[in-house]
């Protein structure tokens, strides 16, 4: 099943919508719940009611079904009350420290790198990047989430797994240039990860087929950098699977329904498979050859992330966007 | 005007009510919201009518009042989009450093110090705090919080004061024994940072009279400890304002209606005034003997907070809340 929240003025949340396999037509689902976020608030109730009306639709026997136009759908919750975002491609934290010349710390492999992200205000798919100033470094991070129903505090990764209801890929952006000084802090990030965005559409794990397992998304993730590629790494490459995110972040505390845990951005060793994020490509320049060439973003440069399925077909729509300057 | 949450089963966000100056009887409002996190979303609606029900509150002209239990009231917002705290009494950071004879970094006097929290799932303030382990150091925090109306990135200080709708206080429950590990990491608290809890009560800044100036809370913050004296420091003494806190998190984003912004610890030079959490008290042992004596919280330590005007009559509520074996 394809969910996705079309974009409202009068809901912060969007209007749910159940969305066809190919992405190519949709209907409302407000008799389920007015949207997704409250759609997942309860998901025993909800989801087989919207299993139902994606089968209907999937035979062409829905009523007030629509074309689906992409710009038309806001993230697929434009807003979360959790949104805490590892860091599980350990290949993409041994580059980070490479570059600076510092090893690994051995706790690395067996405790989850996570922060607490903000999540009040998430950009739409199609929302172009505010960008305050060149300086701050601007940058993307292509990753996959799930969203989980209630998480009870203390859970283990394998009873974790089964409160996952949802994924999506998310464009994790990051502002390069406030990073160091902001962690130097000791307080994590904040002015450094602004608005995040995610793609169109959350699908239901069964939705990947064999491609989930594992509490992981078996597949490309393609980046495309102002038209031109720049990376397709496998998700599935995670260290640590969504089950053990999920209960590192629930170790101290209950996560209500409708939080949002991210990989990380999505990295493999194989250079061949390129980036999912423009410093990741910089510290493979310096590592290289003593210089980061690849510079951040700048207005007018755009970004475009899609996963496809094994027969080549997109599974959560597209993120597209390009960096505009903030109207501050 | 004094706002509150109603428990409730049907609904995660509380039922909204409109209380009496004195605490002692309310009113459901739900005709003009069904809960104060959607009465935030449209406030320039909501808060005349809202206002015009206390109005009627007052004069005993309202029909529907009922008496005040505060054990039925949840935190105002039991659940919030944005929760974003400072440490903006630097006395509090500084006693930190000494502690571990470290020097104060010129920059924390004009950059402040703030981190993301989770804000899916607060504690009601009557609530247990749950305890996963005794050796997780679990302490209190006593802050005073705002809620912010939408506020535009880039906003300044001065034009941030404007974006306040209501005024709250805040038990920041921390796990001491998890920061340095979690810090170390560089990403910032995520663990050691679980459930808040907030005073039943959230009162517009007009309810302080003149102690509400300078975008500060010029009034002590009571704090017993199993049931004796343990601090009443002047939540005045706040080295950035709630407007320079709310600016510094919008320098890079915007900021969702119903975001909250807390103070971080509150926290005196006068040491007569005592401390809003163990940690204080125990560095200032380990500065002045050598050795912090006090221990963290454990089963059965119950901690409360309460703010009281000039005439010594509560503003919010209490934070009442006890240690309880987290049942995992």
């Amino acid at each position: 099943m394809k969910l996705g929240s079309l974009r409202s003025r009068e809901s912060r949340d969007g209007v749910l919508c159940v969305v066809s396999r190919d992405l190519k037509r949709a209907v409302r689902a407000t008799g389920v719940a007015p949207s997704l976020r409250e759609a997942i608030e309860s998901w025993s109730v909800a989801e087989p009611r919207l299993r139902e009306i994606a089968q209907r639709l999937e035979n062409g026997s829905v009523a007030g079904e629509f074309a689906v136009d992409q710009k038309e759908f806001h993230s697929p919750l434009p807003r979360a009350f959790q949104w805490a975002d590892g860091s599980a491609f350990l290949h993409h934290v041994k580059l980070v420290r490479m570059a600076r010349k510092a090893e690994m710390p051995p706790s690395f492999y067996h405790d989850p790198l996570m922060y607490q992200g903000g999540s009040d205000d998430f950009l739409a798919p199609t929302d172009p990047i505010p960008q305050v100033d060149f300086a701050h470094g601007t940058d993307f991070e292509g990753e996959v989430a799930v969203v989980t129903t209630d998480v009870p505090i203390g859970i283990s990764p394998e009873a974790a797994l089964k409160h996952i209801a949802l994924v999506m890929v998310v464009n994790d952006v990051s502002l390069r240039g406030l990073i160091p000084e902001e962690l130097a802090k000791g307080f994590g990030f904040f002015q450094s990860k602004p608005q995040s965005a995610f793609a169109p559409f959350a699908v239901t794990p069964d939705e990947l087929g064999s491609a989930w397992r594992d509490g992981r998304v078996h597949l490309p993730l393609n980046v495309t950098f102002n038209g031109g590629f720049f990376g397709n790494a496998d998700a599935g490459a995670m260290h640590f699977h969504f089950g053990q995110l999920i209960a590192h972040v629930a170790r101290t505390r209950t996560l209500g329904a409708g939080s949002i845990i991210g990989s990380g951005t999505v990295s493999n060793e194989d250079p061949s498979r390129g980036s999912s994020c423009l410093a990741e490509r910089r510290m493979i320049e310096q590592i290289g050859s003593g210089e980061a060439k690849t510079p951040f973003m700048k207005v007018g440069d755009r970004v475009q992330m899609e996963m496809l399925n094994e027969q080549g077909q997109s599974l959560f729509g597209a993120i597209d966007q390009v960096v505009e300057k903030a109207k501050v």
